[in-house]
């Protein structure tokens, strides 16, 4: 039989898909499929083709009979064939493929800005890659072969052993790995507790809605800082849910004055974007709350590792893990571009969540979740975080140092964590002042982005200031832009006025 | 100052979260602090606690300090002191955390089956490690520094790039990068075409539904085969779409029946799960079908790679990419635990699909979405590929040759392609056949378990046998379990019937 045959040539080459169908002899309908593909654009310029005897094998044809096909087509200038490189679809093939069609636009990308000060990324350039790679290799190593079958919708136990110990040692969060989820990031927490996650952003609908998404684990009305993500309120309101802005003051959210809500989504450890953290009678306050009301407390711990003052600011989840889904990720203290985030949550909640996720989908990658287990549990990310912490503290002082000595009258608050701060600005100036670092290359958003749209809130003036984002070389010429486009301190209105 | 202090100290230690309230005296209130952090079960045993002047530094105490409380609490027997290991929590201290709760149980696991003939799983023994690991290391030394960043929904145009290539190589496919989306799978795309991916499996309504969610690109009813996966049609009743079920017959599914649905879903090079491919002169009046509607045919490719025969059998999408959605992953060709799958699109869909799956989620690991654009490159996929599909071919040759040996009068069919193969049974035998399988410790599912509830096609019993998911060498004992429990074929009647 010539199942040995196939067997070594499978071993070799690469996939082609051809359809002989047409009369005429293999030889002639070998060639013809193969100048249709190369003509008709679906093998592109360079594309190298299998060797002979794989495709051979592949299409039950003889040898002699491909390399006969690749030599008409060498001749024709389909191919070329050069020694060592094999044979490859020509560069001059010029395609003729949806010739009558509008080529499509790449997505407008906007083009990166001349100095990015917007808050929500952390300094790209700094993701720790050879201690990643060693945790990865590692953790691709000892895998039992299991973890390539279908996964386990909590994630792997290895990640929430290594989360439940990690967390309660630096956050004060008290867990057990049965009661963590593992999930894609905050956003993904959000769309299983509150349902509907495939269409975020686009109808903004349901916000007449009083009762919230029928296919959550949660329902509204949910309680929001008057200040926080849009992103965050229009995926809730994509869910059917409706959000009630929570006023601030210099303690964080006034949690004295939820009432009727179902739930309240608080960043306690560091108020977005504000910057304040939630005053400790608060955190009771609203656990109290929670209790008396039967609701919960949806806690987003955003950047809760980065602490350059030395009051802790625990998670409030450690004061009734049963009233608080504490919510990370990866994010801010490694890179958004691992998709991995965490949900702590209280029993009740487990198996509906799990419910949510679906048996058959893991979402996030098993093997970066080993990763990041062997990364926790080697000491490789704290000491990356101590090391982060360090750099974004350097930043955040120079920040402070350059607007002390060119913009005295502008006030720096909320810089005691995190990864920005907030700008207090002249009354009436804020919207100029975004529209002039625009013109200057500088990219930054200011508080009014951020503000609910249904909050009574006096509002302030001010600009959100993301220190993270640029590199390391870059920073100084942004804060410098920075602090030529801040309105000056003497202004005086029109003596009219 | 102490900058310098504390910057040398945050290189070292690990994060320790503590608060000191308390009057007393900073050694005490650190006692305190400690002590309860151990006693309350946060700090597990085993918890190594940082060394004595990063937790200073952190702190703003004297590192005698520190040096004293670590000493009473080991003194106490909270702690334990060894050379070379640092300070750890001791084994002995006995938390009392949660003590009048109800431990969480474990989630009920079922213990694996003796053997696991179910369908759907690829060998997770064959994982290429090795091959990967170089494809991922490249990727991550090569990466710039902006990969780190935020990510782009459509997936990193490296890896559109090489699906682009190899699609349009192995599966003819054509496509360009601008219209292929990456997504988590294949149920990540129904979720981000019909909406409402936040809860699937649990509410199953929508079956009265007409017109499907209104929050998806796509909207019902969708025609799907009459015989297909049970866990696809759950999540599209939970988005609120009906489905129609189409029947089939020995050319696949039976286009011609098509009316007004708004789509259809098909598996046209191996139906899932009885076999076949879609006839080519249906693979064209499905398309007339769609160009004359305007509607859309949804290719579902779940193991186009795998083919044993010589009869290619390319993608739908090749016969017109303006009418085809093709959908493929790597959950069969190389394991679901990297979460990584495509979408093909239509030019009409693109916006809405980006927008569906939201501008701050990529959900896939950027970094395996790099790793694989570099494995498909380097032509490691089409090695992996070739490789199990000489792998699976001589167990499909294993399975049929002890089937002719031990049951020739059970039909194998489905065989020419894939991961299973369907075993008709004689007519009422099938339940039975899957029970006695069971207590075998033989994990299968009956055709039954495939079939929409609403299809009025005659009923056949049969088998759906994966041969992919046992070890190498566990899978001859599996087939001769299999055997030993089919139906056997002299097998009468009562003679009164």
């Amino acid at each position: 039989m010539e199942e040995s045959w196939v067997n070594s040539a499978e071993r070799i080459g690469a996939d082609l898909h051809l359809e002989l169908f047409e009369p005429g002899g293999r030889r002639a309908s070998l060639i013809r499929a193969l100048r249709e593909a190369v003509r008709s654009g679906r093998l592109a310029p360079g594309t190298r083709l299998p060797p002979y005897r794989s495709l051979a094998a592949d299409l039950g044809v003889a040898r002699n009979t491909v390399a006969d096909a690749y030599a008409e087509l060498v001749a024709e200038g389909w191919l070329t064939a050069r020694q060592g490189s094999g044979t490859r679809v020509a560069d001059r093939a010029e395609p003729l493929r949806h010739a009558a069609r509008t080529p499509i636009k790449a997505p407008l990308r906007a083009r990166g800005p001349l100095h990015d000060l917007r808050q929500g990324a952390p300094d790209a350039s700094a993701f720790p890659r050879a201690a990643w790679l060693v945790s990865y290799r590692r953790a691709l190593q000892q895998a039992p072969s299991e973890v390539f079958g279908p996964g386990d919708p909590a994630g792997r136990r290895e990640l929430r052993e290594a989360l439940t110990e990690y967390l309660a040692r630096a956050r004060g969060v008290r867990t057990e790995p049965e009661r963590i989820v593992i999930c894609s990031g905050f956003a993904h927490a959000l769309r299983l507790l509150f349902g509907q996650g495939g269409s975020a952003g686009r109808n903004g609908g349901g916000g007449g809605h009083v009762g919230g998404g029928d296919d959550g684990v949660l329902h509204g009305p949910l309680a929001v800082e008057a200040y926080g993500l849009g992103f965050h309120r229009g995926l809730l309101a994509t869910a059917g849910v409706r959000t009630v802005p929570l006023a601030l003051d210099a303690d964080g959210a006034r949690v004295g004055l939820l009432e009727r809500e179902r739930g309240v989504l608080l960043t306690p450890a560091h108020q977005f974007p504000t910057g304040g953290p939630l005053h400790a009678s608060r955190r009771a306050a609203v656990i109290d709350w929670a209790r008396a009301r039967g609701t919960v407390v949806l806690e987003d711990d955003y950047d809760g590792e980065f602490r350059y003052d030395r009051k802790p600011v625990g998670a409030v989840q450690g004061l009734d893990p049963e009233r608080v889904i504490y919510i990370g990720s990866v994010s801010k203290s490694l890179s958004p571009a691992l998709r991995l985030g965490w949900m702590v949550l209280p029993e009740q909640y487990v198996d509906d969540v799990l419910a949510a996720k679906g048996e058959r989908e893991a979402w996030a990658s098993v093997l970066d979740q080993l990763s990041l287990a062997d990364f926790i549990l080697s000491g490789a990310y704290d000491r990356h975080v101590r090391r982060m912490r360090q750099r974004y503290r350097r930043r955040r002082d120079r920040l402070v140092e350059a607007l002390a000595e060119h913009a005295p009258h502008v006030e720096v608050t909320g810089v005691a964590a995190g990864l920005h701060a907030v700008l207090r600005l002249p009354p009436g100036t804020e919207r100029s002042t975004v529209k002039a670092a625009a013109w200057q290359g500088i990219a930054l958003d200011g508080l009014a982005a951020f503000r609910h749209p249904e909050t009574t809130m006096r509002a302030v003036d001010g600009l959100v200031v993301g220190y993270a984002t640029p590199s390391e070389h870059a920073y100084g010429a942004a804060v410098d832009a920075l602090c030529g486009v801040l309105p000056p301190g003497e202004q005086r209105g029109p003596s009219t006025v």
